[in-house]
């Protein structure tokens, strides 16, 4: 069975066919977050520390850290987003111990990741563009870290699914003529929008089973995608994560302080026999009755967290004697 | 691909590989509802009423009709359900415009009604019981209608998946045997509850898989059995039913007075590229908006259906003018 191991400074978590499916934390990032860049540039890193605690609470195993902020004052990334990766990395692994997900289109920046990061970390990404692949599978080669295989290569996204298999092949096939083992590579087979390619989520289902079964890869992806434009989306989100989970998806780059997805991932999990006893469903539970009672998620969860998770603690205590 | 089809007095509905989920609702059954088994036995049907166009409005397809009460005063239901049968279905078919799923144990009260429903019900059902095939079959035989085939047999409900499916496999050959095609038999391949046996989930998505693909049936499920005894359960039942449509199950009976498991099968549906434009979802999106806003599920989805689902119409109209 296909194993790709990542390691914090003293937690290992391993994503793989037979483990509870594999949250990679996404908030971490300024794309699309334009307080959090201007944070950034500024050297405050409030917004990543609150960020990094929530997620880890709230059920993300893995964190990504993404530096890529274009700065005012230096447009340059490959200057810049080499020493805020370093800064952020360090902020993040000093305060929460999971593996992170070195995330960056900028080779510098993954390379000062990769140098300051604790343990095992996954690198994000690689795709089947010809630079890409030479700049970044040397770098995975030397650190002996797994990769992030995304399937567009010099030609774009293609819609058909045949296309998109045949990326992620030559992506597999170029990391073992750099001596990179197939189960090192977890494949994005790419997620489009169902409320504009209506075989949007058949494609995905079918592709990550035959990247399992005949690539022999783990998986991943940006799920949210799948909503995209559409109302009610986290309805979507929340039937699409337990159908990939059943077709044999292992994890997603996610938003883990949602609490319908992580409900319905955390559900998914013990339908695949991937939660002895069900025990974390009974835990996630006592999130979910303190979030009907009017507790946001997020705070929920750090409570549960600090709790030893709803086994009772200091915090239920001390509103009994109140 | 296989199809099943039925009929109500001018509507079909096609149970299909290729077709949207198939809802049938199973809330008109007096088993383990005391209330309505007492108004049953007194010739009172308001509630047998309420739920026919409530669960119609909600989007059952298909609607179970049980009429299995144990009459106080005469203990005999070969006696009592016969008539009983009869009079719920011309009472239901009088109400709403979908196909009928019969419900008994009692050969005689199945007979009875497939003597008086309009179209082409469904019959629910049959097992591997010896007994139960030679009664069961004649009758589906003569009345040319589907019929739900349960997995179990004389030596009752086996735990191993592989005897479940021998014993679906023995009443498909039976049934030929009678001249009944496999696509009018629709195996129930029995779920049981996760929390009492980890490998549930994962041996109906085998299981569901294997039927189709090895003897061409459609399948069905009592959805909600598989949540039994745990908190939360709406939670399990809603990545459930989505794994289970993505591995290929193509109806369930279950109560579609719940919107977290149709919201779920809707977005199943939507996924599996069954639902055009998602024209469907986003009418149920507008039932979840007026759910948010307070209205209870079937009070919404019922005005929705008279809105003409959801496209406007009186009731939004004297809204305004409010």
């Amino acid at each position: 069975m296909t194993r790709t191991v990542l390691e914090s400074k003293s937690k290992t978590v391993v994503i793989g066919f037979d483990e509870p499916f594999c949250v990679i934390g996404e908030r971490i990032n300024p794309t699309g977050r334009k307080k959090l860049a201007a944070e950034l540039e500024a050297g405050e890193f409030s917004t990543v520390e609150k960020d990094a605690l929530q997620q880890v609470a709230c059920g993300a195993m893995v964190l990504d850290v993404n530096a890529g902020v274009v700065y005012n004052s230096n447009p340059d990334p490959n200057v810049t987003e080499p020493p805020l990766m370093a800064k952020m990395i360090e902020l993040v692994q000093g305060l929460v111990d999971v593996p992170l997900c070195i995330d960056s289109s900028v080779p510098g920046a993954l390379e000062r990741g990769l140098e300051v990061a604790e343990g095992r970390p996954l690198l994000n990404s690689v795709t089947g563009e010809e630079d890409r692949l030479e700049s970044i599978l040397p770098l995975v080669k030397k650190y002996n870290v797994p990769v992030v295989a995304i399937s567009n290569d010099d030609t774009g996204i293609s819609e058909d699914p045949d296309v998109r298999f045949a990326v992620a092949k030559k992506i597999v096939e170029r990391a073992a003529d750099f001596g990179i083992p197939a189960h090192d590579i977890v494949v994005d087979p790419l997620v489009m929008p169902v409320g504009a390619m209506a075989t949007a989520g058949r494609q995905v289902f079918t592709l990550v089973n035959k990247l399992r079964s005949e690539l022999g890869v783990n998986t991943t992806c940006g799920a949210s995608n799948i909503s995209f434009g559409l109302p009610h989306r986290h309805g979507i989100n929340a039937a699409f994560l337990p159908m990939a989970i059943g077709a044999g998806m292992t994890s997603a780059i996610m938003n883990p302080v949602r609490p319908v997805e992580m409900e319905a991932i955390r559900a998914a999990n013990f339908l695949m026999d991937h939660d002895a006893n069900g025990a974390e469903w009974i835990k996630f539970s006592r999130v979910l009755d303190a979030v009907n009672e009017g507790t946001p998620f997020a705070e929920a969860s750090q409570q549960s967290a600090a709790a030893g998770g709803g086994r009772g603690g200091r915090e239920g205590r001390r509103r009994r004697r109140a």
